[in-house]
């Protein structure tokens, strides 16, 4: 497998950061994973649009006419020409000495890497996570940053019930997030999705369902989540995925 | 410099991750800071265990002794045998495929690095952070987790405000911690320290100086932090250090 990293396209394993860097050691940094389909990245524009948008929060820049070639360049090298990949792009601060302060001027970390995808995956059976809250009082909780910790712990206590994912109440205990997925549901006839101050991420596929008109934001307490009538995880991967809740009192 | 990682000790400079470790995508790891003076690490124990408990939150398993021999001999293959160094140690979940689902088995990651620091500073003038809440009902927020963003966030702030460091409050309002110290607030006779289940990390500094009985734990409300007659912050580089509130309504 060839990776970009900082400038070069090389095999993966030759392709290696600092113990340095700040993505390793305090999570500082953003992410992008989009879908490429035959070869072509989807919606690219958008985004790499959004990674510069998420950038911008932590105070990083990306360059999305560049990202965009990278992307095309990086499925070439690897003959990725057919079926479905996933093109993920990590945008960190770069190598830092200790503590927290900003390394000024920075010289952030640039990687990009291609993988294929199975296809979008059936019914998705899911648990409301009892350990992790989701952060809506963290701007990080809005964009793709790289701490995943919430997250990976919601997906573990997924894997031990047997479940496939798993949503993330807030600590208000309103619906925010699947652990790699927004989450849409259905109640009478509206379909909601948590607005980002709730702690839901700003998702690509969130939002060209939201400018659809299939949805609209709204708060969605927890038991609203047990009464939907349907529910729907988005990502730009599997697209919109259906799924159902294992561990409501009523279903 | 010279830096330990996976087994051997080598220069910094050839010191490297692989793009695909879990602590530079995902945030996927743990870790620890002490202070070693003269070339000796304090409360190395600890630290080590404190460092194996918090990896076990994750998953995750520290060998206590190990870690500990491994500071003595990092210290010395630097020479740093005089003054104070800082040794952080990282453990990362290492290499994984992409997604959150965990690799089985897991190779783990281990980095243990030694800088320099100087003499710990005087009194620290801190905000209020307003742009990020600490996460409280995440069991992350508890442990020394990679994903440092909401810190940083709080750090950017306190920057701009031409602060040392800013005091983060949970989602309801309450104290958790400062952003890379536990914060200790005097009201009255009494010296009073955020429980962890209010975000607040568990710090080993903390612990000594709850074992002492100087300080008891108790949840510190936004008012009570404006109120204080005494702000102290505490991690293991710094000892104890008083700090003072610029942003605080009435003083």
């Amino acid at each position: 497998v060839i990776v970009y990293i900082n400038g070069t396209f090389c095999t993966e394993d030759t392709a290696h950061v600092a113990v340095t860097d700040r993505g390793l050691t305090l999570g500082d940094g953003v992410f992008d994973t989009l879908l490429a389909v035959d070869g072509v990245p989807r919606d690219a524009r958008a985004h790499f649009e959004r990674l510069h948008r998420h950038a911008a929060v932590i105070g990083l820049t990306a360059d999305t006419a560049l990202f965009a070639a990278l992307a095309d360049r990086l499925l070439q090298e690897n003959g990725f020409t057919a079926g479905r990949h996933a093109v993920r792009t990590t945008l960190t601060r770069g190598p830092g000495s200790r503590g927290l302060a900003l390394p000024d001027p920075a010289a952030p970390t640039i990687i990009m890497r291609a993988a294929p995808v199975p296809p979008a995956p059936g019914p998705a059976r899911v648990v409301i996570a009892r350990t992790v809250r989701r952060n809506e009082g963290s701007p990080l909780s809005q964009i793709k940053a790289l701490g995943y910790g919430d997250n990976i712990a919601a997906w573990r206590e997924a894997r031990d019930a047997g479940a496939d994912d798993a949503l993330l109440l807030n600590n208000a205990g309103n619906l925010a997030c699947a652990t790699a997925s927004n989450v849409f549901v259905k109640i009478g006839d509206a379909w909601l999705t948590p607005p980002l101050a709730d702690g839901a991420m700003d998702g690509v596929t969130r939002a060209h369902v939201l400018r659809d008109g299939f949805a609209r934001e709204a708060t969605v307490t927890a038991k609203d989540v047990e009464r939907a009538d349907e529910l729907l995880l988005t990502n730009s991967i599997n697209g919109r995925r259906a799924a159902f809740i294992l561990n409501a009192g009523g279903r």
